[in-house]
């Protein structure tokens, strides 16, 4: 069972995942002697035994669960990090805190093409993403056991990925972390106080000529942040306040899909293929102030690195101006 | 001049600093195209002038600065994340708070010889090193406008490193970090109020036969941590109460720096040389509350990686226990 343990010294929480060591190592190492091309990969078409059984599928009409014939695939991650079964008290044993690593972790396949990179989604293929990706978000997030659900994907082995199908995975758990709490009651606050969603202000000041726009369409807006922690990071947003992801209607996830590919061809015009890191922030769930999240994509190229000095101090370091990167992500189309 | 900017929505304070962008690329690409090794190493001597000049050195007795004959030397960061020239105001501009990215930047090149790793550092080196870390921190700790001093080291590119010449870095700032303040209130809180230094307790926990101990010497301990980030993360602590690693005595570095090179023996026995970073963490000078901290080395091989989830939720995930690389370490000698 994973274990969710708080450091005494310093207040993080870290989930210790022993069951994860099994999984396969990285596919990308350069060295013959490492390659595991000759594994089957797991999440082609004709391997769904590999996986545990199906939760969610888009398919062809009148093929089978775990069969072929799918073109979007969700299924339980076969090493998760969070598991269901396990008990929600926490432990004290002297100074050290820990409980069961209570939870769910899923994985979305988004694909049945090996090695397919969201560079080379067309706006159809992110539009049946965005669907696995908002009915597994609403699933978890309507589950009354969990009070976070969190949707990340890594691509490329210098961003953490260890299977180069293309895949994203959702993550829930039984409480919200720290730092999106903290997120929640900055908007609260700001929006309390001043009177205005600190999102939306960010979004009106972008579209009124701000100097980190990317782009925008009727519903979506994209910008690179003001204290961005990664080079080009950006990040997508609903133009109009809307707290959660899950709740997009049909029209407006065909809008992102197209939004979404356009963005990633401005990328890949500027950077090539970058490793990268995305992840999908959306309201947590059974929290009072909940509503006034505002949902949000990040999109974290892995450029520059965390290193010692982010380590050590819990800030960040960034050689490039979010100004600049807006500029060149602008320019790019 | 670089700016700290404090992101609006999520609190996190990030150092733009577009003057980095002009430093050197990694020299660890493999790829010959990419390879800069044809350009001479500014830490290296003879290349004394390719680096602004000296302001710290141990060298032979008549050698003049900036000229060789040094075995640690010291220099301001040719490309600096924080500049000690610029105003202390905070701007706020709508919702945008940043201020100029007030502090100082030094590199500390720890051997006359290119590539040397910290596996490679004999006790005399270690020795030699430990006087460098301690008389930058003292220096810098004690320039009255600097509330934090970092000392931290990448090695290996997979480490953020961009020059591969043994080399550490200092970094003092205006405010320590608010992850510091928030060690800092955590440990006041605990003597206060439970009477006793959490880390004292934690130390003497890991002595009286505790899972994570790796190795302890007379006035040293090394263990692993509760709560790791990373895959055998280590600690490295005084046994005795000391808030700041710039007042050990010269009794205490020689102990130090025998210890260290047991630990990276016994690192390099498990793992090989893997890329790594490390900092010292030590009290924030100028603050009351400074006495309660307890110094710690904090060792953190880059084996895993934060990506999406860690990025999106602020927790970690980890899957090695440190029970479990305890018992690796402090088995390999």
């Amino acid at each position: 069972m994973p274990e969710l343990r708080r450091d005494p010294i310093t207040g993080r929480s870290v989930i210790v995942a022993s069951g994860r060591a099994k999984r396969p190592r990285p596919q990308h190492d350069n060295s013959d002697q490492n390659r595991k091309d000759a594994e089957p990969c797991p999440f082609c078409p004709g391997n769904e035994a590999l996986t545990p059984p199906e939760v969610w599928s888009l398919r062809e009409p009148g093929t089978r669960a775990d069969r072929p014939g799918w073109s979007v695939r969700a299924v339980p991650n076969k090493y998760p990090a969070l598991e269901p079964r396990g008990a929600a008290a926490a432990r004290q044993e002297g100074i050290y805190r820990s409980q069961d690593g209570l939870g769910a972790h899923e994985v979305i396949i988004e694909s049945p093409e090996h090695r397919t990179d969201v560079g080379a989604f067309d706006a159809a293929r992110w539009g049946e993403v965005i669907r696995a990706y908002r009915a597994r978000l609403a699933a978890l997030a309507g589950d009354p056991r969990w009070r976070y659900v969190l949707l990340y994907k890594n691509q490329g082995e210098r961003a953490g990925a260890t299977l180069e199908h293309a895949h994203a995975q959702a993550i829930a758990m039984a409480e919200a972390p720290a730092a999106i709490l903290e997120e929640l009651s900055r908007a609260k606050t700001s929006r309390d106080s001043a009177g205005r969603c600190v999102y939306c202000a960010m979004i009106e000041d972008e579209l009124a000529g701000g100097a980190r726009l990317v782009t925008a369409s009727a519903n979506f807006v994209a910008l690179c942040p003001f204290a961005p922690r990664f080079e080009y990071e950006t990040w997508i947003l609903p133009r109009h306040h809307s707290a959660a992801f899950e709740q997009i209607t049909d029209e407006e996830g065909s809008e992102l899909a197209g939004f979404l590919q356009n963005f990633f061809l401005r990328l890949h015009r500027v950077l090539g293929r970058p490793p990268l890191n995305y992840v999908i922030l959306t309201q947590p769930p059974r929290q009072a102030a909940g509503g006034y999240f505002h949902w949000r994509m990040e999109i974290l190229p892995q450029l520059n690195r965390a290193a010692g000095f982010e380590w050590g101090s819990g800030l960040w370091m960034n050689s490039l101006a979010p100004e600049e990167a807006a500029r060149s992500l602008r320019d790019a189309l």
